[in-house]
């Protein structure tokens, strides 16, 4: 048994509770909001998030210096704009070293930065090579369900890693590890673009076949930039890239598709981030990496279209109709060129 | 405008004949089938699989000389199982020379040879490197509905790819050519077993993250024995392959979706074979990928898993299990290999 800090009480932390609970782990599970950690101690339920009873060994915390006192590690599970507060937070109290596990999906605007990069830039005395990701295809409702679920850990550090793996794997909750924390990471933010993309062209009213169209271009499309910024392509091939991306696109539980299920129906991009309540990852994504693709010079055609459709106010009809008539008539010609510059080196 | 047979009228060759109308193509539908043969020019309706009103230039034959004469190219879409017969009737009456595409999604067991591979054996003056086939993440019904698709087109024979992608392309089927054959039809084929398996775990009551660890995986299977046949992994991870498992995997438009949900729910195979009423192709893909794995020592755990919930009568839920409960912990390293093995020569 250990003890484990999770760090934000949204739907994402709270099922990673549970399965930290279910492996016998005395769980602090910390919310910055008072009301919310009274409800989860008094009723075990967190229900504006999570329809479940949590186990009783779960603990909400409001004092984050109570929450990580004596624990053996913390899972950062907050929005990503979220990650260098909490992590200065953590510099002024902190006393020991923990390993760092982080489950947030997204890149930093302006800076392009990772979450594991985020995350050692502000937390005195931790390197970015020590940090752990956790993702995968994972709706927190169905984990909480303890419904079969895979996802994948990674760090450049394989101790770290190892432990990560050990500390969340169960029968319903299988946990593969990968050394390419890059591509995992960049894989988990950067399919968000292609989720609030399916939720357009689904609340346009396309069909399935249009849909698969847009992930599989998609798919190429992100693991073009997250190649140009150093991840092995096969990342996106794997359970943190086709997995997610299949679950994320194509189930009303994921905030992105709904977020752009609604954009497609006509509201604008205010309207529908009032409408939600929630963070939704995916639409500071697209600004990072379509900055990023102007920059770089690489070629993004979906998060350009989406960028449009979000920031320029552009009618998603149109956008859909001008991408499904680029004049582009040879297909896998991109990723051919990823894995053939990989590996014929 | 060009002179098309289209040989096989359930929902697919409907759906392509509706497009080559669209096209303004002069269209031959032949069904083996009197009657339905009459109800389609009676009422320009083919009901029992598609819902909408045909174009008018869609005329249909019962009488195969009289469907296939004077035309430019014949469309071959009749079950896996029936293209030996249909190439053997076309030998008897055919006079002049004509591009062949294929649109049929199959391997023959025993054999385990491809569409392409059993139509050049069959036809006359036919070699394999001529066929062309047709291929993607396409549901007939959205297709006849006229919205947005892609598919793609290839034969080794460059010419009669380029001649399909213009008979076909229009405003809302984009078509994209590529030229490894062996693995659009591989990923065609395969992408069935996979989508049974989907079924399987909806039936039975799972999530999305399990279908989408189930389809994650599965892709990595079917790329394994379709690169050890010789086919290029990419070519698993465009629109016939991630493309088409996404949309037959995540919809139930799917027959093979379809039956493997009745699996999971309990029925048998006859049972549910028996309340199809329609051909489910990946019941013999399977067989035939099966034979093929154990003969050549692919390893091809969820194949192997459906194989006996098919024909050995497993209990689907055992199965599942024993699939989650491999002690596998390191992702990506089957198509790793592949790749690296590919392009580091």
């Amino acid at each position: 048994m250990k003890k484990v800090a999770v760090l934000g009480a949204g739907s994402w932390g709270t099922a990673l509770s549970i399965v930290l609970a279910d492996n016998s782990n005395e769980v602090r599970l910390w919310s910055h909001r008072q009301d919310q950690v009274n409800t989860i101690n008094e009723t075990h339920k967190n229900e504006k998030y999570l329809d479940v009873m949590l186990p009783e060994h779960i603990q909400a915390f409001y004092n984050l210096e109570e929450a990580i006192n004596d624990v053996d590690a913390i899972i950062i599970v907050v929005p990503t704009k979220a990650i260098r507060d909490v992590c200065r937070q953590l510099n002024e109290i902190r006393k020991d070293d923990v390993t760092i596990i982080h489950a947030a999906k997204g890149i930093e605007p302006v800076t392009l930065k990772r979450v594991s990069q985020l995350i050692s830039e502000e937390l005195d005395g931790y390197k970015a090579e020590d940090i752990v990701v956790l993702s995968g295809p994972s709706h927190a409702e169905e984990v909480a369900l303890r419904q079969p679920t895979t996802v994948t850990v990674s760090s450049m550090n394989i101790k770290n890693a190892d432990f990560a793996q050990d500390l969340f794997i169960n029968e319903s909750f299988r946990v593969y590890t990968s050394p390419d924390i890059l591509g995992i990471e960049l894989g988990g933010a950067l399919k968000n673009i292609i989720a609030l993309g399916a939720g357009i062209s689904d609340g346009l009213g396309y069909g399935d076949n249009a849909k698969a169209a847009l992930i599989t271009r998609g798919l190429a499309e992100i693991a073009r930039l997250g190649t140009s910024l150093g991840a092995n392509p096969l990342s996106f091939l794997g359970l943190p890239g086709v997995g997610d991306l299949i679950v994320t696109c194509t189930s009303e539980h994921s905030r992105n598709w709904r977020a752009g299920n609604l954009l497609g129906k006509g509201y604008k991009l205010d309207d529908v981030l009032e409408q939600m309540g929630m963070v939704v990852e995916g639409v500071r994504t697209v600004k990072a990496a379509h900055q990023f693709a102007a920059d770089q010079d690489v070629e993004m055609p979906i998060t350009t279209g989406i960028h449009q459709i979000l920031f320029d106010e552009l009618e998603p009809k149109e956008v859909v109709e001008q991408l499904m008539n680029r004049n582009k008539r040879e297909e896998m010609d991109d990723l051919a060129q990823l894995l053939t510059e990989r590996y014929s080196q």
